[in-house]
């Protein structure tokens, strides 16, 4: 029985993080298409995807924090540990014929805050 | 009839780019709270969230791009124009009896890749 969007991509993040790549790679489409918007970088096609993932370095885990899925999409957010630092990583992903064809991961970063105008902000 | 969440945060952009801030503030929780973790900025309640859209400066208009949504939470990802210049703002959306309650904002900006293992990155 074809997995539901959710039941998808709880089992790409458990795969990941069990370097358990067949099973990891059945999730994709063949011409699955990753983005990063913010380098402007692109893979194209399952090899290219799980060699990605497979040759990331160091001693790494995902933390799934969020997950929103709707028919045909989803979103996650991670904390993503690796070497004792951690970052925040947001992927959405689309789907065709049940397989994952479209995953665009953002990394957002801490950066000082401008001006505000509101005298409600507060920083925590 | 309540909206659905889908319904709910189209009508929540639809209001705030028209700045009909009695409808946009309709939607919210009265102790909705507002979330940014990159710059660990915080706003508590719902007339210091309005206000925070109501005086926020510059001729703005948040496009919005993408629309995840489930029974209780939601993501939108908005490319937000303002003064000649985009970026664009990822929001999750939390529910509470039908109203937003928890909205956690996320604006990623370009930086340069960093070395990767894999030879299947392409830039673009």
């Amino acid at each position: 029985m074809r997995p539901t969007t959710r039941q998808a991509i709880q089992r790409f993040w458990q795969t990941a993080n069990a370097r358990d790549w067949e099973p990891f790679a059945a999730l994709l489409h063949p011409e699955v298409i990753y983005l990063v918007p913010q380098t402007r970088e692109r893979v194209r096609g399952r090899a290219g995807f799980v060699d990605l993932f497979r040759t990331w370095p160091g001693q790494w885990r995902a933390d799934l924090q969020q997950l929103i899925a709707d028919d045909d999409q989803a979103v996650s957010t991670i904390l993503f540990h690796v070497d004792g630092e951690e970052s925040t990583g947001i992927s959405f992903f689309e789907f065709d014929t049940g397989l994952i064809s479209r995953i665009t991961d953002h990394w957002p970063t801490p950066y000082d805050p401008p001006p505000r105008v509101t005298t409600h902000i507060e920083r925590y």
